[in-house]
């Protein structure tokens, strides 16, 4: 049996104690200031709000202030928190971690420095740790896809477990596995973070294709706008492939659970899918924004990110200009609010390139093989 | 303006008169036998009864006894038939091709000989056709994310033209492309095609997600089963590039339009989709046809095709005992009548694998780069 803390109660932090619960483990769930009715909710009646389910018996709801407690002796220390609040957990876990502690972290995004060299989040978490402490516990992170509430209901789940080792994957992925929570591990965690990032950005513009339709009128007609969102989906599973050439992931990451399987999930639905039928259906991202007052949009955060960065990293070089077309559009759409003008000429290398045997050699000579 | 004589009148060969016909050229649309109330409609009222579209005034319709009339003078030729009409209109065509021609087909699938090699369809089109004909004649094909009818009424479009050579490819993109209409091109005519075919098998795959869940009393639920369908996904994509190295497609043309970009498109609905419903709803496959009367179902198909030859392929060593889990149990399921029953451990080269790096060695071996 493990003691597992996880700092953060929002629904896939929640969700993640099922499997947990299944195991055997104790769970010790802390909320963040954010938190506090939901640590409440569970407190009085065993219900997290959000989830509108009863949690597993094994878990044990913390308010923040009582997280030193719910720390002590844990082996296992996740945190819980959504891409927003991953330097604050940081700041929290500098004061709550122990040497010999294994944590795991679930936000996906990145974040970028002024000349755009791009961060992935479960190493903004560790940054804020002392190094001491930092370089005497471990650092992992879950991707892949896996809508929290599915597989709070025990929904068969596929997930990659990622760090920079394989012993402690292996490790922590026994702690999870259960018959409907099936867990591969990656030490590309460069590649596989990189992926939950991006497709974050790309759902939301696949939404795009809705809203467009709608726009056409063709909401209650018989041709949807499926070739449109097949297209968008295609070209961000392009772009996630490009970018593990730049940043150093491995090569073919994209191609299974962390890329284009999390890109599938994403874009079935939520919020930022919603969105990007607003701006589809010839609303400005300002609008959009507006008309959801108090949503968290994680896709709109990671294309404002990751899309701002692509101009100075175009400026250095380090990426081609016709690269990224569709990732830098999204940039416009949402971080410059300018209408929807999708580039599809530009997309696949521009039409008639022949991509796909220029596409490959390229591949080939970014990775050095 | 080029003269366009196109043998199958079905929705999708239809459906590509829309860009012919914005763009100036002539198009003789000829039916098969068993096209004939499409063609009288035709003639009659203009509409396309199964597209419930007027089509492009460019379009004559001809009855098959008229083919070697709407042949006469034809700079480009079409294979409109789906896959199970592909020798029989290899067979027309060898009667009806001049030297000089572009040949362009649509269908998708493969065929296998009884040790498992298999064959692209556009190859089993041409090996009908007289050897000296044949090669005085150019062969290509279209792939990529397109459903007919979306086509038809000018949504946005993103497809690639295949062919084992390029100038024709430039010649044919030139002829049909339009605002709406956006076309790349590839010379990796075997991997391509293979996509077009494989795509077919894991899309009725992904509908058994939505039948497990009504089969689970989820039809009305919060929560879905999405994260199911996403694994399906993105075992379906793995398998696709694992087939790249087998029977030598390019290592990197599913990842985009012909492959991942197909796939979702054809996930997205359908009648492959449907029948995989019911069996996620827990009917075996004989029982799923058997309620949909009169419905070619060109994914269980191509399941019953590819998914035989993995067996010789086996023996033969072509291919590992632990290779494409998935279609092995697609055709347990469509080919066998088993019970549905996914080997989600033997997924990604099992669980815990460690899949990332070894897959992207495995495929830079197979290769040879």
């Amino acid at each position: 049996m493990t003691t597992v803390s996880i700092i953060g109660s929002g629904i896939m932090a929640t969700a993640l104690t099922w499997p947990l619960a299944h195991n055997g483990h104790e769970i010790r769930l802390v909320g963040t200031h954010l938190d506090r009715e939901i640590i409440d909710s569970i407190k009085s009646t065993g219900v997290h709000p959000n989830l509108d389910l009863k949690v597993p018996d094994a878990v044990t709801p913390y308010q923040l202030e009582d997280a030193p407690a719910a720390f002590e002796g844990a082996e296992l220390v996740m945190s819980g928190v959504n891409s927003f609040g991953v330097e604050w957990a940081g700041q929290q876990l500098a004061g709550l971690l122990r040497p010999g502690q294994k944590v795991l972290a679930i936000a996906k995004g990145m974040v970028a420095a002024d000349n755009g060299d791009l961060s992935i989040l479960p190493d903004v978490l560790a940054a804020q740790v002392p190094e001491d402490l930092r370089n005497s516990v471990t650092w992992s992170a879950i991707a892949g896809p896996s809508i929290a509430g599915e597989l709070a209901v025990e929904r068969h789940t596929c997930v990659v477990f990622t760090s920079r080792t394989g012993e402690v994957l292996d490790e922590l992925a026994a702690t999870f596995r259960t018959p409907y929570y099936h867990i591969w591990t990656s030490t590309d965690f460069v590649g596989v973070e990189v992926c939950a990032a991006m497709k974050n950005c790309y759902a939301l513009g696949i939404g795009f294709a809705e809203g467009v339709l709608n726009a056409l009128g063709g909401r209650e007609g018989r041709y949807r706008n499926y070739n449109f969102a097949a297209a968008l989906f295609a070209q961000g599973a392009r772009e996630m492939f490009d970018m593990m050439g730049i940043l150093g992931g491995d090569t073919m990451t994209p191609s299974w659970l962390p890329g284009v399987g999390d890109e599938w999930v994403t874009a079935a639905g939520g919020r930022n899918v919603k969105v990007g039928g607003l701006i589809g259906e010839g609303m400005r991202f300002s609008e959009a924004k507006a008309s959801m007052p108090g949503v968290t949009l994680e896709g709109a955060a990671a294309i404002e990110v990751i899309g701002r960065a692509l101009s100075p990293l175009t400026d250095r070089g380090v990426i081609g200009k016709g690269q990224f077309p569709l990732l830098r559009h999204l940039y416009e759409v949402i971080g410059l609010d300018q209408p929807l003008d999708l580039p599809w000429d530009q997309f696949f290398d521009g039409v008639g390139a022949g991509l796909s045997s220029g596409f490959a050699n390229e591949i080939r000579r970014e990775t050095g093989d």
